[in-house]
């Protein structure tokens, strides 16, 4: 018993225990009941280990949230979400029982999945499974970092845990293999999950699909893979866990066998997971664990009292790690006003002091190459700044040189090799983000986005503050050919509700491109050409700033009103300058207004938007890719010179000139709605 | 030597098999150089083991590569498609040496990476990695299915083995995981997979990332695990693949110890990936590997005559097949006449003729539930209508009643449990799709999409016939909030090329996207509600074949030309409905425009959609989705009530109320459309 001489539990006496457990089993029960709607089955069997994790493992403060030295818990099955807001409280989070009853309603703390931000406490988002699996990581990969980083043999300012619990849906979803392949590569010995091993989901038994030797193959992981063997041995769990806990080279699976819906009439079977249990089928439950009928809600208040214990414990971490912190403060200021900033999210002020201006004259840069400069000139001012490629580092160019390798020998670099793994990188990059303290970002290929999708989303809706940087943005990447050619992808992220999407046009819009990134909340992809593009020879500062405002007018046209607008974004904004320079030539004038994002855009004022884009003004949207979004911009009477086909595989020069991306037909087109509208 | 006993080696001496090898490397390595792009490392490691399975296992014929009992290859590994290319044309396919010359250029057979329908022989297309892996299972299963369906004791006529080469990248990525589990599951015995084991990958050693024990983890999920310790052993090679094939209880991973770009200077460094060796890079190769430096794309005479030998080989099997399937014609023409149907991907006579009609005094019907009955209706007329869901059976109604169930207890009935697992769900119906004979269909909630994106993708670029049903398609799915309501997946899928996207509004619209999707080539994403929907009361006829425009005329306005165009598409077209009515009341002429697929309204003429959406006319869509996309059909006089923000958790009614679907609301946004255009 390990975990109980570390920390005081609440419970003295096994009856206490029950009475505890069943206080979660049943505070669950009742909140899908009210709501008409939810998940009693994990609730019921997971409850026992809960209960142990929470009260005699798990270092956290229900008054102080957001202590930054938390261990932090992570329900990976969110549709248990009950049992999370039972925890959470009971133990004295700002949640009251209002809030309980309020399960799954229109404006209420406690929504049907785990939402960050809606609850204190909920350290993420889950539900969609194997995401809270692959943000547990990159919590975990957070706390190393920030310990090795900010740690001194005198003042231990970081040291704490990450818990889950994680479900057969969670193990069955690929990026949690990705997840967990990597953890047991950097030998993630403070992450601890609770797998709830039992053995039905929601089509019926897990046999149905799902017969493979999950311990075995964790343990091919390199995990450190624990047994218990009935879901309700108390003693078990805290072996386990104090076993888990008690190592430090490995991550640790505990596989717990539970009973989905324990003590209901419908246990074991797959009616257990999503469903209210019934009133007949409450009040069975009840009366077979030994509960009272009513009132629903119940707290007794031996189990309260128990469970509050959860402050005072709370109150001692928190102080012990205020002297901790005083003593970095004392021991090297410089590195405590570092460690504070950093977990108060904000920039070391000169930050973006060494940012570079590019100059025409010094030739064409690929974005990619442009971003690897400003990307390493950041990380030289930001400590905190760390990420990777998903085995793709010599083609992103996202290596941060000098920054050292993380979780290879033994260091705590900031560049991460995730592998071949473009959804757990992303997630992990979430959890990063959320974890605090770090600036983070993840790099693939642009069309492998694709598999990173349901993480970019979750991360959307967090508003995690993660850079995705995506290279070989279009068919302008040339031989891989279609498979590995974005077309429908710009417009398939701009969709996506809360995320930035910037395709800077050339180097210094680059710069700008990371400006706004490093500055704006939620997640950021940066869409970036593996081709060199032209160096504008225009104002460095002018096409920075531009960016800014997400579009703005790049180069005037020689009398006013334009006879046409062009609208373009990244490699296309070289053509679309070279088209009105042409145009001009034969008397059209032509605006050029570069917009690589039109998400900030669209944040603009009418006023600007009209000023930029002006109504009565043709126009054409010039972009390799998809068309369908810009008609919202060009209009009825405008036009779009995009791709709604695949690409194809030739040298990147060919495919664009084939499928139309040259300067004549760029020129024509403009010139054909120049005249049409003037007729 | 049991391969060399079954089926006779081309190659005599041991001396032959080195030219022969010597050959597929060499050809591979001149390909990237003319092409000055390309990966030659793969092709020097894996030529060995390629050699041996082509040469002694694979039973295929050069001249018939759409014999339907051929094996399959599937290079999972794209990008050595250099090697594929090498084979294909040393043993005859339609893959003359100026293909191979036109490695990677415009108009080529010989794309970057293998891409079916460019070139005989390729299966599947392959690159983005892990998805040849996944695909291969669905191909694996289609055997056993159509196996099981058609063959008789004197009558096989199906009997083919799936085969593969796969690489660490493969490996590391989720969907591999999820596929591979899934084949333990149901021991797809007739899966065999060589695994390119050669400890590097695009960023330097695989160590970086992928330290785990692979050959463990596949014995976890249920597999024959075998391993050859130096992939340039030919009888070590031919044991394992013998070994493999001469069981049928278990899939097989042959793990072959190879080595990146053997031969040559960066042999065993990530330079050997993806870039041409070079002049001198090439000279060494070849000098170190006894090859003559010139001429380039030599095929000795020897090594022609050798691997030539697999048009006779071809020849005999062809003939044995086509006898087979004359007794089978013999024993039951109506099973032959069916299984030939099956094969040419026709639909049996009469598929159609038992559609259900809905009725309004029936009452409100989901869509999801009206899906459930059609598909169970055509799962009546077509007896190789096979699927099954991402273990959602019971929420997405997609469960085939009394067709069985696949790979569990021995069965080979049509509904196919996959698990938590929707990418690999929707890549191995791929593969069913591409392998022929087979009308397959995957089913998630439609915000899982996500994880299946990039299935999705390679779905789309390959034609593949599969259908794709997605119930829960909006926040009016209610309380499990914004994790699972989608928001943004319409846009996202519709930008898709090659993606044809049904939402219908109603039961019978629901009929009509099943005969569309049924008959049309390309995958097809079905969006069906969770919640009850009015069947609306106007002939069902017409809402059925209304679907077969994408977009039509529902509702026409009291007078001509309307004051407002209503278009509406899912759960909205009634909401659309009720307004126009009310609009009426109000002396306000609404036509209301139903858009169950953009995809096939932008298909129709431009005659027939001014008709449909008049330019003159104020045009409102309705869509419980992002707006992105709408603009291009409502103009810039329009306006479009959408949502771009993410949903909350709910009662579906209450969020749909509380974020602007309500009649009240649409009749509001149409009012001041019609009378802001008046004016």
């Amino acid at each position: 018993m390990t975990g109980l001489s570390a920390i005081p539990t609440p419970g003295s006496t096994p009856d206490l225990d029950h009475l505890c457990i069943n206080t979660l089993r049943f505070l669950s029960v009742d909140m899908v009941e009210r709501a008409k709607s939810g998940h009693p089955g994990l609730p019921l069997g997971a409850a026992p280990m809960a209960y142990v994790l929470w009260t005699r493992y798990l270092r956290h403060h229900p008054r102080e949230p957001s202590w930054p030295d938390r261990d932090r818990f992570v329900l990976s099955a969110g549709h248990g979400s009950a049992l999370l807001y039972a925890l959470l409280h009971v133990t004295g989070y700002d949640l009251p029982l209002e809030e309980l009853q309020r399960f799954r309603q229109w404006g209420s703390r406690t929504p049907g999945h785990p939402e960050v931000g809606h609850t204190p406490g909920v350290e993420v988002t889950t539900g969609p499974l194997g995401q809270g699996f692959a943000m547990g990581v990159g919590l975990a990969i957070a706390e190393r970092f920030l310990a090795a980083r900010f740690n001194r043999p005198d003042a231990v300012v970081v040291d704490h845990r990450t818990y889950g619990i994680v479900s057969d849906g969670d193990l069955m979803e690929g990026i949690s293999s990705e997840a967990a392949s990597l953890a047991g590569r950097i030998a993630l010995g403070k992450l601890v999950y609770l797998y709830d091993d039992n053995h039905v989901s929601l089509e019926g038994g897990t046999n149905l699909a799902f017969t493979e030797d999950a311990v075995a193959r964790f343990r091919a992981y390199g995990w450190n893979v624990l047994r218990v063997e009935d879901g309700n041995d108390l003693a078990a769990i805290d072996a386990a866990l104090a076993s888990a806990v008690g190592q430090s080279e490995r991550p640790s699976l505990i596989s717990v066998r539970t009973h989905l819906g324990y003590g209901s009439p419908v246990q074991d079977t797959r009616e257990a997971h999503g469903e209210p249990l019934g009133a007949a089928g409450t009040e069975a439950t009840k009366t077979k664990l030994g509960w009272p009928l009513a009132p629903t809600f119940l707290v007794p208040e031996p189990a309260r009292t128990a469970f509050a214990a959860a402050i005072p414990r709370g109150d001692e971490w928190v102080r012990a790690w205020a002297s901790r912190r005083a003593a970095l403060r004392a021991a090297d200021p410089k590195l405590a006003a570092e460690f504070d900033a950093a977990l108060a999210g904000s920039l070391p002020s000169g930050w973006d002091a060494d940012l570079p201006m590019f100059a025409a004259k010094d030739g064409p840069v690929a974005t990619r190459d442009a971003s690897s400069k400003v990307l390493n000139v950041l990380a030289g001012r930001i400590p905190t700044l760390m990420g990777g490629s998903a085995d793709l580092n010599p083609s992103t160019k996202t290596y941060l040189t000098g920054a050292g390798d993380f979780g290879l020998d033994g260091g705590n670099g900031r560049n991460l090799h995730f592998g071949v793994r473009e959804h757990a990188m992303t997630s992990i990059v979430n959890g990063l983000a959320m974890h605090g303290g770090i600036v983070p970002f993840s790099a693939t290929f642009f069309c492998f986005a694709d598999y990173a999708r349901p993480g970019l989303r979750i991360g959307a809706l967090m508003r995690a503050k993660a850079l995705h940087i995506y290279t070989h943005d279009s068919i302008g990447l040339g031989e891989d050919g279609p498979t590995h050619q974005p077309v429908e992808h710009l417009w398939s992220l701009r969709v996506m509700p809360g995320m930035t999407v910037i395709r800077p046009g050339d180097a210094n819009e680059t710069v700008g491109a990371y400006r706004v990134a490093l500055t704006r909340s939620g997640p950021v992809a940066l869409v970036l050409t593996r081709q060199k593009l032209p160096t504008l020879d225009l104002p460095a500062e002018r096409l920075q700033r531009g960016v800014e405002r997400g579009g703005y007018v790049l180069v005037e046209s020689h009398r006013a009103p334009p006879d046409v607008t062009l609208i373009a974004t990244g490699s296309e904004l070289a053509l679309a300058t070279r088209a009105a320079a042409l145009l001009a030539g034969e008397g059209v004038a032509a605006r050029v207004v570069s917009m690589p994002s039109t998400t900030i855009f669209d944040e603009q004022t009418e006023e600007y938007r009209a000023a930029t884009l002006p109504p009565a003004t043709p126009k054409l949207a010039v972009e390799a890719g998809a068309t369908a979004g810009w008609w919202k911009y060009v209009g009825s009477s405008g036009d779009v010179i995009g791709l709604d086909r695949f690409g194809a595989s030739a040298p990147g020069d060919v495919v664009l000139a084939n499928l139309g991306f040259t300067v004549e037909h760029v020129v024509e087109r403009a010139r054909r709605l120049a005249r049409r509208t003037a007729r």
